[in-house]
């Protein structure tokens, strides 16, 4: 993932896949604001519905499973109930069996981001748990590379 | 709180105040559905909404705080990620230093509610935590107040 | 479920299965409580931890789901990280396809009981959503029988 | 923070801090093991137990408190519902007013490590969110050092 000086300079238009999540009274900990776990459900929630709106993914059907295998976020300022948040998605890296993820996290009528994470997935067989010879689905891979290639892209 | 039967009965236009959540990932349990104890957490966070936006409400702040004396919430019918939840509320009951609050949970683009539950706060002094002779603030009580009485009304 | 009087005086042997619970940062909000709402994750925990270890549920393969139908909780007093909790549980009515628990929370070094709750399953078919004609399994049956009859019994 | 080759090696012995947390229903998600956004919530509980017990912290009266800059994860092999995990703590870094810490996954009964992660804290002033000229309290500082030089130190 990029350094945290050139992730602290994102914007909502290098990601071309957006969503709003409102937050929760429960997101919020005893400091009062969003607690950092909380970002990486979001990068789930974000994630999975890209993979299932544009890769043809049906987490609880397919014959493949994304599997983390590592995640990470840089906070840049708190957020934290009751704002609304927009998340923009894109993919960094594309492997045989993996890809990795970046989210940014903007408050809704803040210009600057506040906070940028993501994970990496590798795709293994629901049953052995391990990759597949021939790798990730090839539409879940079409889908992916839609993210890497074009932030700006219409999807 | 009104029968089981009369609850199943309830329309969005039931409720004068109402938020859109959009479920997340980890929302679903391993059944695949938004998991019952999630349902609380979404109450919390309209009916905070609401006491922050209409009553004067700042939880940090406030020198009484809503204790959570009873919950509860039935169940007709599931709902999950990855839909957007359409949430309404209104008040049921309000005491001296008490008030208890309906919740409806709708899903977007159907008809039919989905749960209707809610709980009994009890206002009481953030230090002492008892209620106060003079009982809950007056802005509380006015901004519940329209929430009782008038289902249809402009907030 | 009985009054709020009654469950006031719960003690730690009015429940024949009883498991800890350490408690979390996030479990507490901004007043520095657990939330209501995480109360009932913990009911979820320990309800299908007895499931599974004495009535031979295995959830994600099982061919018949517990569904929630209507829960509960009544409050008396707060927890909250860091302590460690006492969760105990008894079943108060099992009917052909339906079950209802309850659970008592302690707190680790004191006596009173700080809330009481629980919630009413309905057995369903997997696949269609229905109770089964011939209702719950019978190692289902068998198992919630032993807190139902017998609160101090040896499990 | 090591290698994912060195992480992978960690064992309960490494870490001079060590707690047990119940696993619960929720932690799972639709794929029937710990979703990854709970180890965060999991690293907070111990880190948090640890400034308390061993730093004099009080986390809503301290007047400085610990913001989330940077958090990370890598994930071994899956954990969750209805296991006993074991936690442990290590201090990897001291700053003049930052930390880093190391938190090991074990599950009860298995000898290998299931996931390496932690994350860094600032410490700063509660009211102006910005690190003090005197950097974090002594106190913190003097129990933060006894997990990162001494690994096996009795606390």
């Amino acid at each position: 993932m990029a350094s945290r000086k050139t992730l602290k300079d994102r914007r909502r238009t290098d990601y071309a896949f957006r969503q709003e999540y409102r937050t929760r009274w429960l997101d919020n900990d005893v400091y009062g604001h969003m607690n950092n776990a909380v970002y990486l459900t979001l990068f789930d929630s974000i994630i999975n519905a890209y993979l299932m709106q544009f890769c043809g993914r049906i987490p609880t059907k397919s014959n493949q499973n994304g599997f983390v295998a590592h995640s990470q976020c840089d906070f840049f300022g708190p957020v934290g109930y009751p704002s609304v948040l927009e998340l923009g998605l894109k993919v960094t890296q594309i492997g045989k069996s993996s890809a990795t993820y970046e989210v940014g996290v903007f408050e809704k009528g803040h210009p600057d981001v506040k906070a940028v994470g993501g994970y990496t997935h590798v795709f293994v067989d629901r049953k052995k748990r391990k990759p597949k010879p021939e790798g990730m689905p090839q539409q879940v891979r079409d889908g992916l590379t839609k993210l890497l290639t074009k932030p700006s892209a219409k999807l």
